[in-house]
């Protein structure tokens, strides 16, 4: 089994010559002292650690996964240490302002982080994974009693922390969700129920877990408006004895799962739990979505990254083995000296697999790592008008990201396994578990269903296509009639612009809101494609992408790609009696 | 955890309404005594048996797994009974000829009992599913003596058996495999050699195993046709002692998997093991086909079975749990008493999943257990015209069924797994079971690019297309193009014949080979498509079909399967200059 390898140059040439993020990082006020040369040092050191120590824990996780007996979570060997490690060398506080612990970078690096954190060991990384959510969220929404006892210990990572949404019955609709919050004289509360699939509930590389969670006030109504949002540390400090209490919050069980067996997906019981209200009452799944933004574009950075794990072992297997004859010209026989078989590589099919993945892959780091730049430029652009345009791509753009990176992930790594053949099904290569565990981002922080229907219903017809126009005629002006693959850009936007249209025409209708969710996901995937095209120009107007390395997954995304396109709009029009 | 209930109903109603196989069957010169009733009762106890004694063994294969140790494979607890009571009751041998034991029922009886036993325990299933095979085999190309000895105990499934092909580094291609069988004065040989990803090399099931291996003769080429066939008993006769004698044929690991746990996957080692010749010297791979052909139909119904089965869960946790509201008609509001979610099933994407992978599901038995009466015909049918339809039919169709059903059965089980969302992903309802198991069946068997090649080069281009041209000839005289449905499968075959005509002009090319690799698997899904919406309008003629159990997968074939067909059209044209 070969680990997962970092792949530094490809991710440098994506933001140094693809996205320019140096000089954009410059331009933003907090960022003016992040140059090139600082940028590809983080990245170089994060490779490095990740190769490292992240890597080689990856098929223990597998292997022996989390251990829950009686109440506590033991990970598997080295998952500890690891996460000291990471905590301490400042890897988890990257983004994290300087005030609260961290080293104050861009997001955009955090991106990169997260990828190939998902890539080498997803399992492990489902810890760190929702820190920076929390972190935001306890910073804009938390009293400052919290910030103080809490805000920093989140921040540096110190503390590991959970999202405590999910009940029984409650997943994807937490509208349904009937935890109880009972307020206490001294201004705290009590909280009593049960959550469950609650990822990091309960382990062992922290010291502390802290808890964010869904209940309901005695007054509260029926619905998602009735709940508030409240912070549960599984240790806090009793102020007149100087010790600390384990608060009355208790891992019941772990899920046996298809994969991420090293993250333990918990049953969490709270029992009259003291916890303490975050943000205003009633108003906890607003302080929940800063979190729930943040983990969806993690989320497809965990596709990307696994997606890119699987082609790593396709790509040296293919080179490594031979089977049977490659088809040939007939004016080329093979010569005599000629092996009885040739390299998989040489196989069309094969060869066939590995450049589509390749072409999904890097389509999706452009828009991936694009989306973090947004998110430093929706913060800290000079001009409104471009935080308003970056604000804008990132609401667009997230949907889009979570669902198509996830599913290519799976589908993708299915895909890259295939390369291997029974190699793949074994467990020798790992290949067989990057599967296994990319199949749950399809799912969670919202199903891909809910992301199509989130796309077109709450970003697209909630304004009638405007800021989607508006996203597209900025994405024009760099595109040009006169050269073929820009103007294949153009002619895909105009007609997502005139499905779009359609679909608007639709949500008139009466039974619109029906008719437009049977096609959500084909919308999706419409929208996906032209972005991936779009990225695909971006990489080829990049100087130095005129080499095999880039064409080949460029015509491979024309090629087998693309073609998806037109079914996707033609589904839509005949749906939609169009 | 339901376990899987073989679907009587629908299976009779294909069998019966849409194939007419009681009375095709008993067209047939062996099966003249096989009526309707008589399928009915062995069709019900088959599905008892299943559902009894097969199923509720699912999961302890899956979590238990076949256990390796000191050369002795212990199957999972209940196996072996299970697998006992299996072949006393004569279900290994329901089509074996009577003189060996066997049952004497049609070829079409074994494809339904093997799809539902594939839907309840795939794992447990591969160690029958060979069977058949191997018993066709020795019965054509075994010597008298060793049909004397093993024919019947094969036959009935008394002694299990396996296919000894793969080798390190020669997997697809069996002509690298280099395992040596040195001939010995007495007429029998000496076996020495490693073989891999051997399905039941070892186990605790039967009293005896017989392997079926390749092997080459001292003087034999290189290449496949320096390949024997030999027979190795796990246990043989000492003709002197009347005691039996193991072999020197040792299990030396088996594999870990993504999933058919229960299926041991042995290396074994052979080491100057005791070996008998089956057939010619040199024409092993020639006597190997007649298993492997039968056992690429066994695939497809694997893929089959498991996308039955996982549409099952989906359909019942459908209609048993709550997810936020479904959309609804502006003028049809909410009334007040309607609870605060609506069941998963009234979401359209949920129901689009549901309706397209019956949809897939139901033409696909339409096809299989058509192959399994033309399995029959071919061998039985009174006119020889009729015969030779058969044959080309199945020549045809193999490599398609087991490509679209193994990709289907996998991706659709995937599908059906996200209709449970979270409560897939985790083993409680043994859903992503059912996905881990159904990915094998895309590559063994020869992988499906394997199939596409299959297809196209050795199946199409081979004979000009004659071969396809006739078959789809014979289905078109159903057809009629005033039915809208009918004349829309009619312009179907105009475009599939009209792509293979590009196919066939590019096959003259100088790189016309290498061309047609490129798109083999497009043309592999062409043809599928086509095949299905042909099987669909068969669903429909038949009496019975107009209710919302089958209109509903019809229209969804429709509106979400059928638009991939212009767009692998699209592909080939466009990739063949056309």
């Amino acid at each position: 089994m070969n680990h997962y390898q970092p792949s530094l140059p490809d991710v440098q040439f994506i933001l140094g010559q693809v996205l320019h993020a140096p000089e954009r990082i410059a331009a933003l006020r907090p960022y003016r002292e992040v140059d090139a040369a600082l940028i590809d040092q983080i990245l170089d050191e994060a490779s490095k650690f990740i190769a490292e120590q992240i890597a080689p824990l990856n098929r223990v996780g597998d292997e022996v996964g989390a251990q829950w007996r009686d109440g506590a979570v033991t990970m598997p060997s080295g998952f500890r240490d690891a996460y000291q490690s990471f905590w301490q060398s400042g890897w988890a506080s990257l983004s994290t302002a300087t005030q609260d612990g961290g080293q104050g970078l861009p997001a955009v690096l955090d991106s990169v982080l997260y990828e190939w954190l998902s890539a080498a060991n997803h399992g492990w990384t489902m810890a760190p994974g929702l820190l920076h959510g929390a972190y935001e969220c306890i910073k804009h929404h938390a009293s400052d009693a919290l910030k103080t006892q809490y805000l920093s210990k989140v921040g540096t990572g110190e503390w590991l922390t959970t999202m405590c949404l999910t009940e029984p019955h409650a997943g994807s609709d937490l509208g349904l969700a009937s935890t109880k919050a009972v307020p206490q004289a001294d201004g705290a509360y009590l909280i009593s129920g049960t959550k469950i699939f609650i990822s990091g509930g309960e382990h062992d590389l922290s010291d502390n877990i802290v808890h964010l969670v869904l209940a309901r006030l005695p007054d509260a109504p029926a619905g998602p408006k009735g709940l508030s949002l409240f912070l549960v540390p599984k240790f806090y400090p009793d102020g007149e004895k100087e010790s600390w209490v384990r608060s009355a919050v208790y891992c019941e069980r772990i899920e046996e799962k298809m994969g991420i067996h090293a993250s333990p997906t918990c049953v969490m019981r709270f029992d009259e739990t003291r916890a303490w209200l975050v943000g205003e009452a009633g108003r906890g799944l607003n302080a929940m979505f800063v979190m729930m933004n943040a983990a969806r574009l993690h989320v497809a950075l965990q596709g990307v990254g696994l997606l890119d794990a699987a082609w790593q072992k396709a790509e040296a297997y293919s080179h490594d083995r031979r089977q049977m004859r490659a088809p040939r010209p007939k004016d080329a026989p093979r010569g005599a000296g000629a092996g009885a078989a040739d390299l998989i590589i040489e196989h069309p099919a094969m060869r066939r697999i590995l450049d589509t993945q390749r072409a999904w892959i890097d389509g999706a780091r452009v828009l991936a790592y694009e989306t973090g730049l947004a998110l430093d430029e929706a913060k800290h652009h000079p001009d409104a008008a471009q935080r308003d345009a970056a604000q804008r791509w990132c609401a667009l753009i997230t949907p889009i990201l979570k669902a198509a990176c996830t599913e290519q992930g799976f589908h993708g790594a299915s895909e890259c396994l295939q390369v291997l053949g029974g190699h793949g099904y074994v467990r020798e290569w790992g290949i067989e578990q990057n599967v296994r565990d990319a199949r749950i981002a399809m799912i969670y922080e919202g199903t891909n269903e809910i992301q199509a229907i989130d796309l077109l219903m709450r970003k697209v017809v909630i304004d009638g296509g405007a800021a989607l126009s508006a996203m597209l005629a900025t994405l024009r002006q760099h595109l040009s009639t006169s050269q073929p693959h820009e103007a294949q850009v153009l002619s895909l936007f105009d007609e997502l612009m005139a499905t779009t249209q359609i679909c608007l025409d639709t949500a008139q209708r009466n039974d619109g809101q029906v008719q437009l969710s049977w096609i959500a996901g084909d919308y999706l995937r419409l929208a996906s494609l032209a972005l991936w095209a779009w990225a695909w120009t971006r990489i080829e107007a990049a100087q130095g992408s005129d080499t095999p390395r880039w064409q080949a997954p460029a015509q491979a995304l024309r090629a087998w790609v693309l073609p998806e396109f037109v079914m996707r709009s033609g589904i839509i029009r005949t749906q939609l009696g169009h």
